[in-house]
């Protein structure tokens, strides 16, 4: 079959690999149907990633038909319609057993595309395939459903949950890249008073505005002005990660009012300072993470019965032969407007 | 009367002062009984604390005897024996009203022996009386309660309850100066599987010891592993910075296992560095604060009905105008084993 | 000044009393410039209420203007527009320290139109006026301002927060009256999933649609059925009962899904069965409260930024000396279609 | 093999049943060493529980070792000694996901010696092996874990973690059977300020009294005055009711202080009366469940490291052929003194 594979930084091709098989009872084999490219295949591709060898089949958000599965897999059947989750969780784990898949010590966590081939394919071997896809109901679409595999519950989990936004709160989302847009988003389910939305690119304030954001600042505005004006001189409630910088998670820091939280999505590559001379006193919880899926049942459920929109998330379409051309125009995002783009299967 | 006050750094006098007066219908002039100092009196005596002028009367732990209230005090009444707490609370901002005095906006948090004068006195004004005061069980003695003043609840809330200890956890304990010991003691009410106590100074790794760490360390022992050694590899639930250095901090980040707590109790005059390019996806959570002392009514019938013991905690008792050798005492612990002083007044 | 008092069941009187005079320096009067009538208000005139004795100046819930204020008062001003809060809250004792003033120890909790004078007057005494009131943003309405005096907070804080109503859920509630519509209101602040209603009036049932219940059943429909067809067989997550009959909270009981909350709004008057046969394993939690109003800032900042809309709760506007008439029109809901009354001072 | 089977109201039988085999690849087949008899064995012997059909070989917790396990087994392996839970868990479905196994949608819950034969037998199979059993130190004696097999998880997950226990609290257990006794126990890991516990048998009080409660007190006492009395006039903070009859649910909601929780634990076969007209205002939670046995793992660590004492629950040793004898003495436990009894298999 026909796989997007990884061999070294900035390298990756669209080749001829081995079909994949069944390896343990538990798995599943899944003919992709739709599939999406994150930004962390990016940073694969940047080489920040060591743990991700050469050769590897790149991608981790895909839906998919189930063409086999193990013996030991008894609620995923042949012919069933999946969302393939970013997080492959075992079940009998401490971390799974609590609900922290994305902890998962049994050989699950992110695996896919990362410590073994992903989605970006033909086809895909799911481990513990019971636990680690979601039956699609059929109102939801592919791509819309594409938008569960990562974005989604990651925004909603390791930043609105995390960072505990409750109705009235403030809310700064800094960064409005496909995770910080999703923030927006998901924020909106807890009825947050104001969001207030920080990103460079003209294109994503506007983006962000039409999500649902009440403010949105230029990384060169006063940021920290307009959200103390806007709270009495307190500060943010809860101020969202979503870049991934030095920079972005220290603005955070100060954005956030005494008794808020800092609820860090970004992946970051380098360490940050931290004041704590200005806030060890200042009672605030900073946060970090990997998503778990543990939202994304009921995530589903609201996209299925239209308490979600995500219409506007992916901007570009593509066969999923053309991958290389939608790599291009997914990192250079400033050219290309880009926010999420889908691929599909050919028929 | 005579007073301790501050002249800028190193500079201390115990001298005359004017006597408090009522300047507020909700002060109360308190006759003081026991009074100790703090580590942070240290810090505002090595000029660490800009927001203290000279002239200043240090001082924010203290038990005493109320000799005068103003007309809007409806609870404490003149010959009431009360424990001062750290925190002064208006009662009537948003942050109090949510239980979060050491926010106050209303003129409270911590003020006394830092932005009015304070305890270490012979008579000290207490404004908002009714709500930053605490009236005290004849069971339990001046030297028990001055524990309760401060560092039981600071170590209480900032650390065991932020830190979200839960039975059968392990906890780490960065740092057995008095902070850190009553953090081993107030974790023990939430009875965690391990206590390990990190501190250079072996006569605190003994006091730690008898109050109840299971294992102690030096600073020169390899912390991580013996700490991954106890918890299958992962690292401890909770991590108590009761230090205030980056090395402390920064290790305590390195210490907790995925989806651990860190927090922070130490006061740092300095930044740390995260590093969250190993952070970002351990679902870690990081806490800073001070007191509230929200939790001071229950630690107060927990030491009357001896559920806790603080028996150890006074190493040095003098004479308060002996208060001079006391701050000698204190300031050098690692000579005269001094973990708390108490002052009491001469009859 | 004329006022609305209660003499014993069924008797209520339009008459002059008394103006009533600052009684503690902590107290405000207020000039009551709009007022409702709560079903409460109703239960006493029954004399369900023994509390409440012959005499007493009915109403809990008013919009007004300061007019002086006790020497101990600090945030309110003469001349402040504000909103009077269903609960006193003394703001020192225990319960409001932990932010349960409803359960307020010190003199206050429901004292208004209760234990002392209330707000179906020309003007009104509100002791603890500080933490008793809320100051009004100029864009919030007198109108609007009403629903916040109780039915929002209460079905905000003892329906959906103590039912903890999360994004996706299945929320039914049994009873359409002011509480259960405002609980369709304030449970869209969480997102559910679906909000099911239950009132066997047809007009109440039309305004729970049109405020979002995505289902309204009659009492005589098969509720049961309809929620469990709805919830793949397993029940509701939360059922909040606003009515106060045995009927409804067992109907309740009986549609909550294994591991579901039941939330007790309504007020009582007789016991109920508990069926512990069947409950006893089933997982869930029953609550029962008052209001505490700490939700009361937030909501009121809703309001204001749009993020609530209460524009259909009064069906009928009257002159603060037609309240006879509001009375006779609130009382026959069933005939008048009356949701909230308000009553307007005259100029 | 012999087992003890129920063959309707009173009538159970020590006689030879098939073995069990494997009948899933997720089985296990484990030779039972040590096993107790439940306060449920006796109600299903009264025929109270007709989900528990003739035939049926009761028990549902033991201790044994592992001699055969399905294809799909991978953490549990012949040889192993191991705890049987009384829950069994799919670990796929919704609520085993959310940590909640007493609710299991997958075939599991409890149904060891009940709906499936159980553990009063030579050998057994159990379900879901990996995720229904678990692993035993060395340290934890077969007599030690018995206790972890259903009272201790079943007191502090359904009593002392549904009831909030938190430091200081005034906890009142009605009951002194082996689930309150082991409330006693388990309420201790969170420092309970006084534990008040209720029972007419005076062997029972002296045992609870043993184990750590402050106050005991006859059926025959007047409960509610005492309570009060030690609570400042308010009510206990949490009445774990353990007993399962209406009177003493009953008694536990009168006990409650405002704000306080009642958490029911007794199996009921019958309803009783909630007096709403009381409790509508009062702000009290009440909670009913069946143990997830998502503490077993810490408190087996706990266990292993001397932080929980069971030394005393078990009165009674016997034989596994003598199981007749045992039941006769655990039936009658106020002649008796039989709290726990213990059986072992004869080697």
């Amino acid at each position: 079959m026909k796989a997007l594979t990884y061999h070294g930084p900035s390298r990756r091709y669209w080749a001829d690999v081995a079909d994949p098989v069944l390896e343990d009872t538990e798995d599943a084999i899944i003919r992709v149907d739709a599939v999406t490219i994150c930004g962390t295949d990016l940073h694969i591709l940047r080489g920040d990633v060591p743990t991700c060898e050469p050769g590897r089949v790149l991608g981790h958000e895909a839906v998919g038909t189930v063409q086999e599965v193990g013996a030991g897999v008894r609620r995923v059947q042949q012919g069933d319609r999946v969302l393939i989750s970013c997080i492959t969780a075992c079940a009998r784990c401490r971390f799974c057993r609590e609900g922290r898949y994305g902890l998962c010590l049994g050989g699950g966590g992110w695996i896919l595309g990362h410590r073994i081939d992903g989605t970006q394919a033909e086809r895909v071997r799911v481990p513990y395939a019971d636990t680690s896809t979601h039956a699609l109901p059929e109102q939801v679409s592919d791509e819309a459903a594409l938008m569960l595999a990562d974005i989604l519950p990651t925004s909603f989990e390791v930043g609105i949950k995390a960072g505990r936004v409750a109705p009235g709160d403030t809310v700064v989302v800094v960064g409005a890249g496909p995770i910080g847009l999703a923030s927006i988003v998901t924020a909106q389910l807890l009825s947050p008073g104001r969001i207030v939305v920080v990103d460079p690119a003209a294109a994503r304030r506007e983006a962000a505005k039409s999500l649902g954001a009440d403010i949105v600042l230029d990384s060169t505005d006063d940021v920290e002005s307009v959200v103390r004006e806007n709270t009495d001189g307190l500060g943010a409630d809860v101020a969202i990660e979503a870049v991934g910088i030095p920079e972005t998670f220290e603005l955070c820091t100060r954005l956030v009012r005494p008794g808020g939280r800092v609820a860090n999505v970004g992946v970051h590559g380098a360490p940050a300072t931290l004041h704590l001379e200005q806030l060890w006193d200042k009672g605030v919880s900073i946060t970090t993470g990997l998503v778990d899926t543990s939202s994304t049942p009921t995530l589903l459920t609201m996209l299925a019965n239209h308490r979600i929109d995500v219409g506007s998330f992916i901007t570009h379409r593509f066969g999923l032969d053309e991958i290389q051309d939608a790599y291009d125009v997914f990192s250079r995002p400033s050219d290309t407007g880009a926010l999420k783009v889908a691929l599909f299967r050919q028929h």
